[in-house]
């Protein structure tokens, strides 16, 4: 098989060995209910619960605010629909590149609860425009609507980053409740919950090297929310359902291993990022890049001029071993809402690279050198 | 640390390390999104579609009518969201007995939309009185209304069955929705899903050596459902959030291994529920037993006679490293709602024991002489 240059860590990530290992005991040994009563359910409500004061820990917040679930979209859809259906919010502000399970999210309960919604302006760069989201919920709050913000902290496919502690201010002052979709941002910046005024966020075990189906819901303990999944009584009758005992021991593990080489891994792969960014600038003629400034060191958007050769560039890749992605890896062959809601599908074709602990620059040489292959071969 | 006898089976299972095995190396090599469209995507979607052909033809239906979720309270509250949301179900018939899944879920839905819903009655031995279902099937429909019938392929604490053929008959011939709940029959009875007229089922590996985190909800192709968790376009639009990948693979697996045994562990444990029952009526005064006659196999609900002893049983029973329970693990310590829908709460302490392929005779001689002598040491 082809040496595979995986460039798509933003979609998912591998596994670390460390967190398999955490998660084996109880997959093997461990198996009891972590709802039953007994001994071996015990030992595994334990482990629920020690997984939970950890990830609490690590987030900076008590763990009765910490709920698992099985990932950043079940997280997203039971705090859009708890905002709605218990805390009274009735006018929704979102941007138009958040990802779709808030997007969709948003449409299906304004809908069916014939609520309005707006889109916060961007700034050319895909920041938001913060005097916009002021302005709109002046205007919301003066109209006697109680406002739902939800914005995601990173965009998963152009990297921009939002300010939450100025955006929980400004709900804050404008009695909104607030929601952040921080599944880019949990496990790769340090997230202290306890300084922001959010009402909930959302996180997913597998973007930082933790297991596939397993989330985190954080709910500010100012407010009451009820779950979207009903049944038992799990999760403090937050999440019912028998819990995903090894995913939450796994994300919780994934998260502390994260959160103890911050500096270390940060500041290499933003070398990373830097050193592609460097490298396709010397080797392609007009690539030009999507992320701002300041933004989520693990995505670098690129894009690339328009024409014939492009257009295949990404299936290119693919046939040469390297893996990265148009839009997001849940947006499928749609093409991306990102890209074309900032008005650049013109400017030819965006890729994302994505990069993790586990990339290396000899990844990133092969990527480029395949890049200017195909480009080169083919003007 | 003392030996564990676990009789629990009902509440989750080991998982068979066959299934591990499977789940492994999609926890190590192959880790790539599966929706995501290159090379190590490819392969693990891959995956998730041999999963889910393995899976449909075991049930004997398509492919194209199976999704994969979290567990089966998930798979519980998309079905009855659904029949009352998109297929214009505006009376629910469920039981009292029906697992909390179901039944605050169907609470919660019809005080949302102001549905009403009602109980079929029940034989005193737990059983659904089908004349009752289908008098309140014609009710309704001559009313106007449109009903979901709701009711357990299985009752998780006394094992009563349901005649899947008949309701679904009665459900055709009174244009209702059929849902029903198979957490505790897939994967320990045959189930040919295209011999029934159901719209629903639910599913969850983790009651038949699965991994815990993954069930499986079965749309009938006549019907046209929406996805409870909205988002990404995964399963078909059907079940947004990046793919539980391995918990798919192991579900698939588990199913698998289940139904090539299907003869040979049902009647091996069939053999060791007949000798639990046998022994403590040798051994235990005024024992007698829940379940009807022809119940569930994995599950023996036992009701000791009234008294003071009896009350701390299931306390003294973990003592001795015997895992039982009271009501199902989802309960809690609120006790059993199914005992006491039966009225049988005065006939004395009921305590279920269920099995699996991994019990011995011997896990029941130390269960049942435990129980003998805790009972006379303090009568």
């Amino acid at each position: 098989m082809k040496e595979v240059i995986y460039l798509d860590n933003a979609a998912t990530t591998a596994l670390d060995p460390q967190v398999l290992e955490e998660m084996l005991p109880f997959m093997t040994t461990h198996f009891g209910n972590p709802s039953s009563s007994y001994s071996i359910g015990r030992t595994t409500r334990s482990a629920v619960e020690t997984a939970r004061r950890k990830v609490a820990g690590l987030l900076g917040v008590k763990p009765t605010t910490v709920f698992f679930t099985s990932g950043g979209t079940e997280s997203n859809n039971t705090a859009i629909s708890s905002a709605i259906n218990d805390l009274g919010c009735n006018h929704v502000i979102t941007s138009p590149i958040e990802h779709h399970a808030v997007l969709y999210t948003v449409e299906h309960h304004c809908k069916r609860n014939s609520l309005s919604s707006s889109f916060v302006a961007l700034l050319p760069n895909g920041e938001v425009d913060y005097n916009d989201l002021e302005a709109q919920l002046a205007t919301q709050q003066a109209a006697g609507k109680k406002c739902l913000v939800s914005l995601m902290h990173a965009n998963n496919e152009i990297g921009s980053l939002l300010n939450l502690k100025l955006v929980g201010e400004l709900c804050q002052t404008y009695n909104a409740i607030f929601h952040s979709d921080c599944v880019q941002t949990v496990g790769h910046y340090p997230i202290d919950l306890g300084e922001y005024n959010v009402h909930f966020i959302s996180a997913a075990g597998h973007k930082f090297h933790g297991p596939k189906g397993t989330g985190v819901l954080y709910v500010n303990e100012a407010i009451k929310a009820n779950p979207l999944i009903l049944g038992g009584g799990q999760e403090r009758n937050m999440r019912a359902g028998t819990e995903n005992l090894y995913g939450i021991v796994g994300f919780a593990k994934a998260l502390e291993i994260a959160v103890e080489n911050f500096d270390k891994e940060s500041s290499y792969i933003t070398s990373l990022n830097t050193y592609m960014k460097e490298k396709l600038m010397a080797a392609v003629p007009d690539v030009s890049f999507n992320n701002p400034q300041n933004s989520l060191y693990t995505v670098l958007s690129v894009c690339f001029a328009p024409n014939t050769q492009t257009d295949m560039l990404l299936l290119k890749l693919d046939m040469a071993g390297v893996c990265a992605s148009g839009g997001s890896a849940c947006s499928g062959d749609g093409g991306s809402h990102v890209i074309k809601a900032l008005n650049r599908l013109a400017n030819g074709t965006t890729i994302r690279f994505s990069f993790s602990k586990y990339t290396t620059t000899a990844d990133i040489d092969k990527a480029v050198e395949t890049i200017a292959l195909e480009l080169q071969e083919r003007s």
